[in-house]
């Protein structure tokens, strides 16, 4: 039988969040699943933030094979799960719900993880660097409480001066002490602090909204921030060469593609989900085959 | 449909039942989604008739488009749902609810309907027969409800004496009467009676698990209670061609498979839950390319 096709025994996966119907998420897991020939399939379910519970009662109920959630779901999700992986605690955000043999749902966030991957696979190893992360929301936070998880030597959060600021600066004190990692809050605004910053980075990251959009010439760091050897990625992912990575690309600096981000969120997902599966089958997901589908 | 052109914009469509993992209902629909190009995947639930209700919660939680129920969950989901078709009023038992545009569950019953399509593929037109159906179970009362639904000038159902025929042969009086039909029951083990039913009938039906299973060589009929002409068709549909069916050949009548119910019981679920859709773009479902699958 066509492995792609599905059956009475095909496991589901789901998305929930809204809106999620341009999601690409659909298309990452459902190659993925075929390339690993495991019978799978994903779907996703229009959900608002207040809905969350019920949803997740909902697959509960129907016996589903594990979930991740989106915006607004990644907070409300948590109040209806069992337990929450280390990184999910710290980041006060699920993506990625595994059932466990039991029952009982574990929340993880596989989106700093994600990242830290796809910056892994183009050879940025990140312990022991020190990494400027520009911008301090919900990507921003699950990229800077993953890196001091994973040994990273520094981490500096840089974010626009405001109403926000003062918690933001506590937010990162208390992520530094959770994982041991010195952190700290620089002002977006400020040049000199700004180019000090980057000069030392060894990996910067854009966690910012700026720059999305086909053809949007916006970056969020002026050309000259970026150094030759440096790692400069993008959370942005649509377009694929944000300006920002063009600039990078122009310095002779290592561009990391915001898809790589995207795909490698959902791939990591499928190794918490299907765990025991691949150990058995010394399988792995496999990036290669489901990039093309991202363009 | 292939599970990997499944995006965020495809609608969900379902079975509830127990068990599934055999059920042939995702290769029917997904095949048939594809062939007329509609953007929906069919994937099953295993749900025992005590989680019907919570079920059909989940699924009006998650915004399903349409689903199915099989054993042991089509008289159970009744109570949940907010409207009935005459001919699942009629039958006692849904297997297709259909969600309206303003959310109502219409639970609908094509069983019967199903093999009325598959006789008429056949060449077999229901209007002004005379039929004979063997048993007067689930499948049974759905055929003969639909049948007097559908203008046969007569039903007659054959049935083993024993502590529920005095309970069938009311069930089939008030068939009788809410169709305008004329019906009554049969001894099924009464030869000379059998044998009157079977001369008269235009159309034979076995509606009994009788000759199901790989080389079985049962067959609910004796071969010689067969006559050229008449069209013998079987609900069970595996195998293909059970001994009913070699016998009917044989005495050349006209043999309907099993799985031409199957498929159009199926086939019609999709008429009412595309309508719309189907009308818009003046398509049908066609059982031309699903039938090989079945083999």
């Amino acid at each position: 039988m066509d492995k792609t096709r599905i059956t009475g025994t095909t496991r589901l996966y789901a998305l929930l969040g809204s809106p999620v119907a341009h999601s690409l998420s659909p298309a990452i897991h459902n190659a993925s699943f075929a390339h690993l020939g495991v019978d799978a399939a994903y779907v996703v379910f229009d959900v608002d933030a207040g809905q969350t519970g019920a949803a997740v009662a909902a697959l509960r109920t129907l016996g589903i094979a594990g979930f991740n959630l989106t915006m607004p779901c990644k907070k409300a999700v948590i109040e209806h799960l069992d337990r929450l992986s280390p990184a999910a605690e710290l980041i006060g955000a699920v993506n990625t719900v595994n059932v466990e043999a039991d029952g009982t749902l574990t929340g993880h966030n596989t989106d700093g993880a994600g990242m830290i991957r796809a910056l892994a696979e183009a050879g940025a190893a990140l312990e022991g660097c020190r990494l400027l992360v520009l911008g301090a929301g919900g990507a921003a936070r699950a990229i800077i409480a993953q890196a001091g998880l994973d040994g990273a030597a520094q981490v500096l959060v840089a974010k626009r001066p405001g109403a926000t600021f003062a918690q933001a600066a506590d937010d990162v004190a208390r992520l530094a002490a959770a994982t041991d990692t010195p952190m700290g809050l620089v002002d977006f605004t400020d040049p000199e602090a700004m180019a000090e910053a980057c000069a030392r980075a060894d990996i910067i990251i854009n966690a910012t909204p700026i720059g999305m959009g086909e053809n949007n010439p916006e970056s969020p760091l002026a050309p000259e921030r970026i150094r030759e050897g440096q790692f400069v990625a993008d959370a942005v992912y649509h377009p694929r060469r944000t300006a920002l990575l063009a600039s990078a690309a122009e310095a002779r600096a290592m561009p990391v593609e915001g898809v790589g981000m995207l795909l490698w969120q959902g791939l990591i997902a499928e190794e918490i989900w299907l765990a025991d599966e691949l150990a058995a089958r010394s399988l792995a997901p496999d990036p290669a085959p489901i990039l093309p589908l991202l363009a």
